[in-house]
């Protein structure tokens, strides 16, 4: 599995429950965190007396490493581009195809198309998309990469689901590993007012899957949107 | 798994090798025809000279009980019911609920909420739809019944996919049962133009399935609209 | 050509322009009224001191009638049903069924899928779609009457478009019958600010004509939405 | 203001703060409940020994009595239909464009025009829709009624919104009647998993509001879907 | 209150009675046009024999002020900036969030997402957007500015709205600005054939405001597209 | 007619029916293929031991100049752009704008809006439909050329058309060009599997063109999307 995240918290308050149950029962999971998110998404640090870009992004890392560190994921990557706006270049996408064919993931979670409130989640959706296709092509030529198949794709909730026009496709029962996501997203202290917010978002989301599963021992759960339909031997 | 169908042939074109996977993996599959299709769907039939309301349905019964044989079906139910149009009433939805508590499906498999050529198929579908919520709540008391938890839905694909805006949502690898439906479908002679339309669809599904799945041991595949997002502890 | 009006000016606000064109041209044209639009369509007329609805339904057939003849139809059809609701049933189906295979029409228009502020129009657009599917199909046996083919259906504008996610689909030249659908839409007295606004709708839509056709010689239009593609020999 | 909610409780879950606002700030607020929900929103009751139709209804008129009289709530008018399916007819039209006229309100909140979940919500919006749009009209005669003006409308949030493609079109700040509506909701404890579901939704939406006003005395919200677009003479 | 188009007549079209309605009641009103429209929007001009472009760009600059005095507008900027692509860079992005923390705008108009006819339009909309966002952010650092808090942005009518898939959001009611819109919009002779168009709309707004609204006092209306949800005290 | 083709064998699988036809029929069509697809759609090719960019160049230039020899084109024009990611400058705008003034074309067939699984049909879209609009604005003066008139656009099919969100507009009778097609898609070895299913799409669409026409003499049919509304003085 490997999981792009735009901003340095992004992964936690979208996928934190499942990247931790992933790696607790024995999938490797990667995460490559783009930017510091120093600029768009640090907003109570920079109240600090003298804070500068340095000062945050040093805080930053901090607290998205302690993060990581309590989902149990080994295979973090920086990329500490600039964001708002983050800008992708050539140089970015064969970057992103290198590690993508690295990987060789079957799964990789990403921003959504859409979120109304933060245009780096979109462009960071377009381009993992165009990577991951350029992956899959042989005639894109990288020395030392080997191409990938098809893998599956999915999209993180954005903050505000119904103005960004996001349809759940899969929810995942995150019971077991909801503790490590909650301590995981107390590590942001610079955005308090999320922990609540998604810490609720994990009860919404169990309320949900119970729901129209007829399962009540789901308790905790978290939504992603899916880029293609599900293809397989069963009706899931 | 339950299927309901609008007319007499319209669950094999559709999901006939989705029905014989199951039922060759073991699945109980019951399979209830609503109508025979004596005024929407024999069109070559009514050519015949002499023909008759009963000497339609005569045929087109002969036809189904044939594919239902070849495709395993045991549980077939009629209800026959008139169709162009389909009208249900409070007595049709008592019934339904009735079987779907006797059936207690873990899928119910059905039309799609719009056929943009078949008003019949979009009046199934609510209704369908509507009795599968009350069979689900424990106050729409029927004696001798037991409310259900609630199950998995899925759409058939209509005609002209695109022109009904269907998004498929799964794909079903019928590569294993694929000569199965070829032979059921062959039945129909009254239909005749839609056995090598659906026998084509087999194939460009199976081509699509691959695609998007990165799987190529998909030769031939199904698809189906999926009316809840997946819920489970993977994402597949 | 058969056109389905709900209430008894529809036809002519929204394809007066169309129908005196055709009928300019040779084409035969039957229109169908529903009902005389008493309960809904008749606001300054119940204003009238001792307005009942006879006399309300007097006037109303008095305006569309002279409307008509300005248009050149001579095949009006009046079925006087109750409006706000329109209520359709089964003897309704069989009618316009029957009407529909007297004429044998190649185009139908009547209302599009949605109005927003009028229930009876989606109604009568649910009623026209059905009772056209049942005319196509050989198996809807009515004594006296003979299939017919599918035929290509349209849709009239409504009021306020954007609101009732109308998209035009075809865009027809009146320039040579505007003035017999603005002497048309006089005759309606009771809607008299109706006239105005559909005056300009027709330069409006000869704006929208020249520039999406590059075509200037086109100065006044009428727009409906397509129920289905454009199949034929070229890209129009 | 008129409420028309299709079940006892629903107006509670998804309007009582704003229902207890306007009240407080001195609008006349007339709450009309279709069904006890008995049938469809009763689970819990059911599981009772020896629990019958009466039984339950006696408890659910107990509950929204007892939350509509902490909400402030003076006009209730209960008609008692059955629910699971909840069936319209023409006398129940009369009925309430009758109560419209009666009320002549400036806003009418209902129940949203889909709910993935809930057909009689779904019902109950083409009801409301249908009949306030008779209301407006002059022709629509019932005696001892006088036509109201276009009010404007809002609709109910769903239970899962983005299945239901919902998008909010106005957020109103509760803090001030957010007690009022967290103890109105306890009254409902058939429905005990939805107090604690519609309260974080409180803070949810609370949250949204603050976002995208900038205005954090915002502490809590409720959102509505707007029927139509907002007219006046400033942008809100 | 900060109005940025793309060229030098688009906010008299669209917004010209807004803005002056805004001014005539007191409020700031600051508008940036990007560009001339020298490439994309002076078709009439380049007739002129000899025509270059200095002299096109000298007609519309004349054009747009004599418009922004009727209009009551003291705070023009222009940038002066090529269209026909329009393209933007970095460096506009940091002005444009310049100037947005110059105004600190209670209110954005702008383009809205979409515009069939007029790419331009598009990308000036996310420019915008992403600008607003931006500003809004602490962590973008430009010496001498002060973060903003989060607007209400609304969005322009692009020409053909159907077919931009344009709805409005909120009517405006300019019945009083109206003779000035008229009187601005007639500066612009390159584009005489806007001036009825525009005109024609104001009284097609202004008829859907007052169907939607019941007020009858609105004669003339502009309409406009709502980037989020009102929010606040009350429904309007 | 101006056919835009991002890779070389676009133009065959989807629109190469057509484009015999139209030549066969006396018109003069020109095709610009922007890239050979080396990066993109050449996989099998890259298999080949010793496999080079200009290998695999010119494996495809050969392919695709026999496939347009069989269609009848005369007029090709290879671009030579690097695909996967296809990217845009000013440079190309410019060509295309001269390209488009120089045809003069009625027509442009071009990639849909939407190809989910192919980012680079997108940007081509996008690039087209800029360089149309630019084409015909009077003020983008580019030496030695004649500004056109608006042309008619189309789309191709996308390969998943559901996922893509395609819906068809136009169906082109290719019956008698068939042969031709299928003959030119042979040549395309490297993407053998595509012929077979282009082959039976060609089946399926004239199957639809045939129901949703009513005529029986359409055998073979491709599709495309409108961009703009049918414009004249019929309803087709």
């Amino acid at each position: 599995m490997l999981v792009v995240s735009a901003h340095a918290a992004d992964y936690v308050w979208r996928a934190g429950g499942t990247i931790a149950k992933y790696i607790k029962n024995g999938a490797e999971v990667k995460v490559i965190v783009l930017s510091y998110g120093i600029r768009g998404e640090s907003n109570d640090l920079w109240k600090a007396e003298g804070a500068t870009a340095e000062s945050v992004k040093s805080v930053r890392a901090g607290e998205t490493n302690a993060a990581a560190k309590i989902l149990g994921i080994t295979g973090m990557e920086f990329w500490d581009m600039e964001d708002y706006p983050i800008v992708f270049t050539r140089e970015h996408d064969e970057r992103m195809v290198r590690a993508i064919r690295a990987v060789q993931p079957d799964i990789i979670i990403t921003h959504d198309s859409f979120d109304v409130l933060n245009p780096d989640h979109n462009q960071t959706h377009d381009f993992v998309y165009r990577c991951s296709i350029m992956s899959n092509s042989a005639g894109v030529r990288l020395e030392g990469t080997k191409t990938t198949k098809q893998m599956r794709l999915f999209g993180f909730e954005p903050h505000q689901t119904e103005l960004s026009r996001y349809v759940p496709g899969s929810f995942i029962d995150i019971t077991e590993s909801y503790e490590q996501k909650v301590d995981a997203m107390k590590c942001f202290k610079a955005q308090s007012h999320l922990i609540e917010y998604y810490t609720q978002r994990a009860f919404l989301r169990g309320n949900h899957a119970r729901r129209i599963s007829g399962n009540n021992t789901y308790k905790y759960a978290e939504s992603f949107a899916n880029f293609f339909p599900v293809v397989g031997g069963e009706l899931y």
